[in-house]
């Protein structure tokens, strides 16, 4: 199996401006999924917001084979021409693995075609468990019937995305709500991945599960070598037409 | 069960412009289809690209249960400030039915979140026949097991939509093809239908079985009398949080 | 819209045997979902265990449009051959609302495919909150963010059924399980609505959500009047074959 | 990866006692499948009707990552004992290619729960073409845009499966009629993945695109390690319950 290029994305603000946030990722949200994912199948590279072109230049996205996605307070300043960029990449092929806020990320809501901010939210240091509901799909592999993880933002239902191909997590939150916290769509030849989990005060992207369900999510998400679909105008009958009228 | 208010909505442009088209539609895709599907069940308006804010004013979506879409050569020519507000309603409830080369508009691009132009298409006088998939699918209801339209234009595989909520039909194409004909989508609250046939130079819109899914679609699509949904902050807890800790 | 005929179906043992259950359903659990759901646009019947053929007559399942199942401690009672019978009702286009315990029914377990017995579960007096995953849903109509019920019994992930067509609820339980609860599906022309809430022991069925999710599962089952495909050797050629070799 | 351990299932009587098909196949279709797929990456092993427990013993079954299935007049014959125990294994996480005839095989009607035999058929040397509906479905994966086949027996719709959880492949014939030839489905912890082409009198399973197409799906359906769920009574609370009332 050939090595997979990975292009981990993030806004990269709260860990710089917030010393809470720093404190949990002194060296920025990207660097600790970097570091907890590396694996001698993954070439790993990042990206952030500040960046000329916010990292994501045409050579960058080319030779991404799967893009991890963490945004959240300045979703806006995303320049529309890399998101059109990210979305023709994903059409193509290229795997997109969005975590946690990036639910509201215009590339999410670009390809979901609903309004995905939609959900409801809530900062109270509740305990969430995300149970598997789908044992056979290969983003839960390694884990068991449950990941729990001790204080978390909520997210609740309803969240407001496509009916989704395939649903691997649901999560319970104990303060009363419930979340679809796992979600596979196809768009395109691109698959693409929703996580919940990660809300930047909190150390969860230490957690081996979750590193797990994004290193399992990374080869799940990895493109597929087929053929390019052929598009617009056909003009050569495969078949002859009109015989037998 | 109340009446349910459609809207039909065409483009209006080929039968004005080509003779030809004229002669099959000499009042239009709209009206065939108003006509069509008349029922006491449906109270039916038309609306058309030439009027004022293209006849989709925000009193006639308000008033709108489910919209029915025909467009073709002037896609680029409805305003974007009329697509958000279709898909706005749509969001909050209002059933849409896209026909045939509406697979191309702004409004089901943007609901899709794939490049839904994307298809193969031949225009060479070609049968078609589209067999049911899904019998137990109230779309199909009255119908036996395909439609066979003598004449069509061609729609061939791959189309790039999401997979479908639902496969109702899949076309069979004399020249060679195959295409998934009969899809439904869920977006937010409102339900979507694409249906495939209705090239402008074909009687297709005079087929009782093809009024009879238009008419089946239309009932599928009204809006459930759900609650809305509440989204973003929510300060409240149901349950208390942390108390076993 | 004319009438549908439902058969409500219940094993009929706890409320005999069990002074606790009873008193919460005197007349049956069947008797009080009867009175719940009761309606000029349904025509009710009950029938039970005890009776000769389990009250599920070719002739009563003939004239049914949907069947209504509840069944607990005595699965392994219902005969074989009333199961097939059932079966091929359900194949052939009769509705099917499996209730709570009823995941273990013979029915269930022969239409999903899965060990449909395997779940998790605890008699811990639990609150369980159902929330709507889905709320363009019909058989969320009429329904608020979720269902409360102060007390049932905990049903947990993981759920051995196929992935279902829709989900409309999944529940959230106080004892820190997840569970989806509201569940559709379709086998030949026949729809299955899988729905978790009642044990015997809680007045669930007088709670007006819960008898009013049940009121819209009948209207989304009902049989849909199609032409029933023809399976078997098809002789006839609708194209001629090998023209261009 | 480590190697994945395939075990090839054959019915092997018309091999044997039809000439014509011993002319196309003379060592077997599973021999031949056998020898299409060959593969460091497989440990392949084949088993047939006639011997003992069918070949498909529990250190087998224990042993097979994936079973490749093709039976067609003896279905009848395969043993309830042995299918229970096929049945068991898939649950378990082992996968299932199950092809052409063997739609109508006891394992996939039990694991379907419809009657997978009733579809349409017809033996008159028809084209078929199988087009790519989800190019970026790894069991499309160096496909291109569609497999043709120059004569092969017709399936038509209607297929009287579940609504598949992937449809990958659609099948257009000569004659007519198309047919949905690719599906995935999850049962429990296995995959199982249906394929249509294969009538015993063409020599399909020597074509490179079929051979493909199951060499990818053996490795889209080999088990993914993921922990056993546990069901049954769960006694313990993860959490406190009754505390706010």
């Amino acid at each position: 199996m050939s090595t997979i290029n990975v292009t981990i994305w993030n806004e990269y603000l709260h860990e710089i401006r917030n010393p809470k946030v720093a404190e949990v990722y002194p060296d920025g949200i990207h660097r600790a999924i970097a570091r907890g994912i590396a694996s001698e199948a993954f070439e790993i590279r990042t990206a952030t917001l500040a960046e000329p072109e916010h990292g994501l230049t045409g050579d960058v996205l080319r030779q991404t084979d799967v893009l991890i996605w963490w945004g959240h307070m300045a979703h806006d300043r995303v320049e529309d021409e890399i998101v059109d960029r990210v979305y023709m990449r994903v059409l193509e092929g290229m795997g997109l693995i969005v975590l946690h806020s990036g639910h509201c990320a215009k590339i999410f809501n670009r390809l979901m075609g609903t309004r995905t901010c939609q959900l409801k939210w809530r900062e109270a240091d509740e305990k969430e468990r995300l149970w598997v509901v789908d044992p056979a799909h290969p983003i839960a592999e390694g884990i068991g019937e449950y990941i729990e993880l001790p204080t978390e933002e909520m997210y609740g239902e309803h969240f407001n995305v496509p009916a989704p191909d395939e649903l691997v997590f649901v999560s319970w939150f104990e303060g009363g709500e419930v979340f679809r916290s796992g979600l596979t769509y196809r768009r395109g030849k691109g698959k693409v991945f929703y996580f919940r989990p990660g809300h930047e005060t909190y150390p969860t992207y230490y957690h081996p599960d979750i590193l797990r369900v994004i290193s399992n999510a990374v080869r799940w998400a990895k493109p597929a070598e087929t053929a390019n679909p052929t598009y617009g105008h056909a003009p050569e009958l495969l078949e002859p037409v009109g015989k037998n009228r």
